[in-house]
């Protein structure tokens, strides 16, 4: 069989992949306890993941879609803790709202800080972040260390987030600092266990944003 | 207790952590068929992902880090199929050697190109990518279009890549896109099912310019 016949009906055209792959989903989902309203984002969690177990993980604060929602539309800053997370989030639909999507890890004034404190990177952009993004979206997909610095600086009353999407990875500190995010009773979404990572934050992000245009 | 003094040991020496992690991974693992050399990539493949399963789904092609750590010795370029991808990757240790990281699909040509043929951006920079980085490595984490217009160049004689790491994710085509070129006589890392993306990507290739350093 010639190659180029064999696939090109199944991979041209992006909509319908993405249509198929979310009927795939819906079809083997199996049961799940998730609202309406947190359903968009569990179905692009397990499509930018392929793990069902992931995504049926995820965990929502009540208020957490109503929040991620209105911080869009007021136009508040998306923060994430690494380019990854920066570079993935689709722009356009932000844009419209005025949101910037923001990520201080690589600024000189935050390397020179984590030097002279002697931490990590992560750790002193998430101290910067909170004073040029109160009320905004908190995308956290790979450092647990920034995760854990935002939970310390919600509880001293330092940090006021619109909402934090917490899914860092990893076998030390990711799962413990996501069920330290589900103590907080402010919005969140975050996920039970190692899994998570900066494609999987990207979606969540995507997710809500698709949801700000639509309601 | 204070957060502060619970958490703070575990989260401000990144290297540790990674070490940490390594330790972990290796207890957990179980038995496997990987080689001395293929190891380290599965585990920062895991390292990544936190799942077991995806990294003992790996498949190598017998010359696959010989390959690897040969072209970024030669400072061939590393081809990445999006952004996330080639923001994710070590530059230090790839400039060392020459290696620039490029990817294609949101040069003004290849969208042009796109429109023209009413096909998608993926497929367009693979075909610029074949003509720019003969001998390099291509690393595809998130579109199996890319992958399987890659495939078909390498089939009819039109690239010549150093290696393939095909990693992508998703319902729709990508664990047949995989399973395409596990069949290929040439250098490729792939792996078995659905699951895959950006982090896991970056996370093989890292893993491979470090074994280009150590030998």
């Amino acid at each position: 069989m010639d190659f180029k016949t064999e696939f090109k009906p199944i991979t041209v055209q992006p909509q319908q992949i993405e249509g198929k792959s979310f009927e795939i989903i819906d079809q083997e989902i199996g049961p799940h306890s998730f609202t309406k309203e947190q359903y968009p984002i569990v179905q692009r969690v397990i499509h930018a993941s392929a793990d069902f177990e992931l995504g049926k993980r995820l965990l929502f604060h009540p208020d957490a879609i109503r929040a991620g929602i209105e911080a869009i539309k007021n136009g508040k800053k998306v923060v994430c803790d690494v380019q990854m997370v920066q570079v993935g989030i689709s722009k356009p639909r932000l844009e419209k709202y005025g949101c910037e999507v923001k990520v201080y890890i690589s600024d000189e004034d935050v390397i020179e800080e984590a030097k002279r404190l002697n931490t990590t990177r992560a750790i002193i952009s998430m101290r910067k972040a909170v004073k040029e993004a109160e009320g905004g979206i908190f995308a956290i997909g790979n450092a647990p260390t920034a995760l854990l610095e935002l939970i310390r600086l919600v509880k001293e009353g330092e940090a006021k987030p619109g909402l934090i999407i917490g899914l860092p990875v990893g076998f030390v500190s990711a799962a413990e600092s996501k069920e330290e995010l589900a103590k907080l009773d402010i919005p969140f979404i975050t996920n039970v266990g190692r899994k998570g990572g900066s494609t999987v934050t990207v979606a969540a992000l995507n997710a809500i944003s698709l949801l700000a245009e639509r309601v």
